[in-house]
């Protein structure tokens, strides 16, 4: 590449005011586009290190509150106002008013089952058999395996390493709790290296890959449906006929029969997620809060599921096998993101099952209201109104 | 809810300054955190009617520009340089050493396939036969239920239904060209007056549902990757051995090798993407361009295919079936996101399928270089040194 | 191989009863073991060829009847004595159980909804451009490809074809109707033709592979789910409170909650079916009527689905989207086989439908049973008692 | 329903010359169909209890014999004549093919990884905490339940049970050793009498579903794809370049492009097994061997492996995650079964591994037969000339 169409760089203090000013008006010199905006940011750019390369500017993406949502969490207790990064409008006035729902019905109870992360190497052999042996060995030296990995890190536990054979390769996953961390370049590292003290130890020859696409790392699977990537997370809530009724106009039975044919739906179409719209809170929390951006495609994934009950009364709650999350570290530190987490009471450790439990709080609230207003015939005029840029 | 807890609006005038500060205010009293940088915006909110409610300030999220990345579309065609909007320490520059080897090996060659968006109702019957009739009579009666349809668009043109019959529900998925807009609303619109129409004209009672979770929105499904939600969307590369050499220090046929194990993984694990991370570059670029947020979901799904070619080249291609992108509408024109767009050329009407190219190569960039660095063994050193933060 | 490990052949006449034997005497020359019974046929081993090579006796697998049950189709209407070739005790008597709680009930309603076959080559090009351009061409010659395919048939009619580009690959998947025939064979020689002819006539140069397994023949595929190989059937009852409690001593209730319970575990499965079994009864009825007995691993996937009605009555159907069935051809003329079909009423020409029904009939009579069954907490005794051989 | 429509019964000795004889008359006096061929059977009905009720005769499936194949296994050693029930003509001849091919290619390696049978009750709680609570009592008090299991049985042992969170259910699959029995039956007992000792010991109430559709029995399933339903066995062989270029007219370069497309269309298609057709061989070894003839559904599932070696030969390898199989008890004592497994050596205790990699090994044979058919071409005209019956 000639030079002179090189972003510009300074190996030395590369994150800075100038630095971004300077790469700035590169850009526009080479496309004729002004920058103005995204110039136009009041975060020091000493803190993203870390964070990104090349850095211009930000984008302003504008960020609404939704709520208060009344959680009855084992972490998260009371009322808690929401904040959603978004373009996309409605989305904020829905999930508002599906948390009023669930404040008239008592609230919404929340319960983190569990929670690891993942990485998977593969390890391969001259044939089946070698890959079986190696299987035996690992169970054998867990404990040296996970001395290694744990070498690594003060906060990661190796708690155990699911194995499969095909072929002639071993694909391993090895699973650990990573406190409030997401933790995926700390398990890399951690796995890097087991795998390297497992090469080194193992009586006979061996290559390994570090990641075999067992993981299932930025991508959703029907792996992470199973065995939980990030946190396992449920909320459910008995919602009131009457309140149902009286803020959604729907009635429970037709809610029951609905939610019947859109499971059968979701099945067919082999869906991450049987409810209506998961993705759009997960997104949206996850862009205001710093998270991952692009965790959203596994924390997606779940399981709606309902009771119509023998009062007319109809339980409702969302499992979240796979949500990702973090209160400290990536971008949860940077200004607007940690404010954002701090009004949630959730920046810091000790605060990712807290965090979870809002997360899903929150998309069961999105479902409550978006279910409803399909049924309703609200869904299309509501976004027509308050959605009117939108073609 | 008692009235001090609610979130204070102005039905009036609701996005405005001071009711964003009047909000933030609120929230501080309500939960101890301060919003300062969340408030330290330059946009007019006069222009988020339509993108967001309850409006409360800016999350600042830092951008940074990978490449430049030399594009052989149709629709695509030079140098350009890729905005990426990420807290992922070292996803930029990853992104860059791709496009650096892709311009080495000549530039990636983009093409659009197809490109449809979906509104899928379920219509409801007493069995299975009244259900199959209906659909007969769907099909018979195509061109006016089309009319109907686009009576409520100028853009939308309703090329196709699919049908299914499951017991005594008839699921219909109503697919449009949507132009240069995502087109979720429009489609819902369209399908709104075409499901009207038809229970106004069906000569039997009928009651449908507008979402019978077949469309699927706002999630992954195996349907997405058959039949394209979005844009289908395919980069090509045939990457030079030597090039691989120099640049990422990786042999072609290592690569070969890792491919069919990373394969076997995703496969094995039931993945919606079977490369190493297309949700990274897809989320970066479409926060940094005013894309749906949520879209990332459907949008990542995909095919990396690959050929060991005799002389010892790779090629090397990525299908995305459901890329969802816009030009135009919802946070498109966003001021930084307008930014973003403009400098890659793709502001406005007629240039979503230059954007769609613009998608594909660089998750082909990205896929390049983090397959490689897996390969190479730098992936976790790499991520040590430049993402620090990240736990 | 040395000769003398050869199975003995006869290259003018194979298919007799001399050569089976010469068989059978060389096998227990070989192996030690007698083969008595296998050679105690009374087939006429000339009809053989065609169905078989290497001939050396049949297998005794023991049928039962079960039934009989009342069926309400537009192609099967009345009793049905049904054929059930197994070795699993119970399995017979659990389908007549729930035979007798249709009949209780005013019999099964079945609808044939659809019907298909597929062959499903890949064509493949240097670009992913001349794969989208081939498949312009091929959708503006499809009626010279149609008339190529159906030169080789006076049955198969050719009615769409299905195309997805993957890299530079295009995946065509060539849809027909059979007759009553299923059809693999004929749809293969057909779309060989087609391909021929493509391959003579598209003007740029292709290449391509008979079977790109997007057919998917002889395995099961979430695309067959969607888009029918063989008959899309269902069959549907509306079971009496009444009638379950006294029969199976279930609760329409409970049945309802255990079906919601066990439809969430088919889906965090990934299963192919969410009912009970609809394998048992559909691979009995395909070897004691001749089909094709590996076609049950497509025929199984399905949608069990449900509804508890006001009245405490319970809607319940299956959907079989990809049952594979032949009236003629195949084993369907062999003499026990063609027997199992006539009494079925349904050998010969233009009885696919109503044996589809008929399949689809008992498939739902085995769940309606073994649901039950297992609500009522007998399924472990019932086997214990009737199929005290199995371990 | 009226006398006159019930099937004769015997309850005193219904598994009896005589009654098959009845219901045979029984059954053309209410269908006019002769009954001939399936009376003519030759196995002492006495047998039958446990296998079938209902017994009118029996199904003459024709067997023709494969091979022999050279197999080196670690259970399963030498020349291996491979009996298959079919009806497909050029199902036998093109297995034998492939099996010629592995025998000049110095014979197949077979390997079994581990073997598991399943039965997954789901136990319901009020609440989400409540099943997460249970479901640690249930690791804490392992060692009773596996007591209570296994005093059910003299073979069965329980490994391990895999739990899932879902609402308020707990989903549990208890994972057995079976010994030599396929085992459905066996862990359905011990499971039960695990479920009535928790239902009896757990502090709290607790109700439980023995199924709740995550063993899962009778259906392919992603996660029998993982966690192994039956053996997890795999055939692996070297394909000498000259013996494809010999035999079946194929260049090992062509063999990978095509398995590559091939693997391409399954993972697209979302197919259960990514190579040609593992379920005939499957299909036609249960029949003949007294298998559970529906287990084929969930035994067809697997990966098919490749590699190109540098010199020009071919590795290949084919992955059965869930091959249910058993060497006694079932069918498998049944005459002609008894003969066809006994001419394997496969007969009684001790043989279900062995018996695993012969299927296995034929399973590839088919495979390597097919695969190679579709290239050179000669795949439909095979069909033709040999099944000239079928349609």
């Amino acid at each position: 590449m000639v030079d002179e169409n090189r972003i510009p760089r300074n190996s030395m203090d590369d994150h800075s005011n100038e630095m971004a000013q300077k790469r700035r008006e590169f850009l526009t010199e080479k496309t004729g586009s002004p920058l103005k905006y995204t110039g136009d940011y009041t975060i020091d750019p000493a803190v993203l290190p870390g964070n990104v390369e090349n850095f211009i500017g930000i984008v302003q993406m504008p960020v609404g509150v939704a709520g208060p949502v009344q959680i009855n969490g084992e972490h998260a207790n009371g009322l808690f106002y929401v904040p959603l990064a978004t373009t996309e409008g409605t989305l904020v006035a829905s999930y508002s008013r599906g948390m009023r729902v669930i404040n008239e019905c008592g609230g919404v109870k929340t319960t983190v089952v569990e929670g690891f992360m993942q990485r998977a190497p593969a390890f391969i052999f001259e044939d089946a058999r070698q890959a079986r042996e190696f299987g035996q060995w690992v169970d054998d030296n867990l404990d040296k395996i996970r001395a290694a990995a744990e070498s690594t890190t003060s906060i990661g536990k190796l708690t155990h390493i699911h194995q499969w054979s095909v072929s002639k390769t071993r694909y391993l996953r090895f699973n650990y709790t990573t406190g409030d961390a997401a933790g995926q370049n700390m398990v890399g590292k951690a796995t890097l290296a087991a795998c390297e003290w497992i090469k080194a130890n193992y009586p006979s020859a061996c290559e390994y890959l570090l990641s075999g696409n067992m993981d299932t790392d930025k991508k959703h699977s029907h792996l992470n449906m199973l065995h939980s990537r990030g946190k396992r997370v449920i909320a459910e809530i008995v919602l009131k006929k009457d309140v149902l009724a009286k803020i959604m106009k729907v009635d429970t039975k037709l809610l029951a029969r609905a939610t019947v044919l859109a499971n059968t739906g979701a099945l067919m179409a082999g869906a991450a997620y049987n409810g209506p719209h998961s993705a759009n809170g997960i997104a949206s929390l996850f862009i205001a809060t710093g998270q991952d951006e692009a965790n959203v495609v596994e924390s997606h994934a779940g399981l709606l599921s309902h009771e119509l009950l023998p009062n007319g009364d109809f339980y409702l709650s969302v499992t979240l096998p796979s949500l990702i999350v973090a209160t400290y570290g990536g971008g949860t530190g940077l200004p607007t993101q940690k404010e954002c987490l701090e009004m949630l009471g959730c920046y810091g450790k000790g605060k990712a099952n807290k965090f979870a439990e809002i997360v899903a709080a929150t998309v069961l609230a999105g479902d409550i209201s978006l279910a409803c207003a399909v049924i309703a015939g609200h869904w299309v005029s509501s976004h027509d109104k308050m959605g009117r840029n939108r073609p």
